[in-house]
């Protein structure tokens, strides 16, 4: 099960330090870049399309299976898979994101939390009445 | 950028053509059957949580860009970044959950439209205001 990078993040955020949990907590613009070989793959992704971004989160720390909830430390800890930690055993980002501009195989995005390149894995479009009821 | 199994799919689902597209299509009730070694970040899992599992859908051809929609056989191929299609260059499966039984390292859920024997790779809580909204 071996993934390969269809594109990567280029964003401001340098650091885990600097970024938002979440993207609408304030992450600023950044651009996906896309490889030339998956090009036919985005052809139809268009300006204000929300879509689903996944990434390869490579600054994440794969042995943690617990986590203490941030901000709180007076709350037990938690196993990985009930909270969005980049630390887990399979570090995979998932980002709500706006399209707000495309350029060839450059696409500009809002509230995409993601450090500057963070290997992208995937797109797919919201579906109405699943992800979003 | 290798993926590890933390469990696997038991479903009554044998093959794609009999799988329904989207979990709420018709998905039998099936089970998640994790590895021990991840038992400590599913810990706080519990009955009728819905939650987003990530599967590798290992069915799927890698080298597929564009897709012919579903049962419109009039409308013009489209990029996979736009579909939901498995057949993508990283077959990341994303399904939206829910939680209907827990018997130690084996979750019982709704609503996986997922093959016997998918990898599964990680789970992740649904996340109110920005998953959901």
């Amino acid at each position: 099960m071996e993934l390969r990078a269809v594109g990567r993040v280029e964003s401001p955020l340098r650091d885990r330090a600097a970024a938002p949990r979440q993207g609408d907590e304030g992450a600023p613009e950044s651009t996906i870049a896309f490889l030339p070989e998956v090009a036919d793959a985005l052809a139809d992704l268009a300006v204000d399309d929300e879509v689903l971004v996944l990434t390869w989160l490579d600054r994440a720390d794969r042995s943690v299976l617990v986590v203490r909830p941030r901000d709180d430390a007076s709350r037990a800890p938690q196993g990985v898979f009930t909270t969005r930690s980049p630390d887990r055993p399979n570090p995979i980002g998932l980002h709500r994101v706006r399209i707000v501009g495309i350029d060839g195989l450059r696409l500009r995005v809002r509230d995409l939390e993601a450090l500057d390149g963070t290997p992208v894995l995937d797109v797919k479009p919201l579906l109405l009445g699943i992800d979003d009821r």
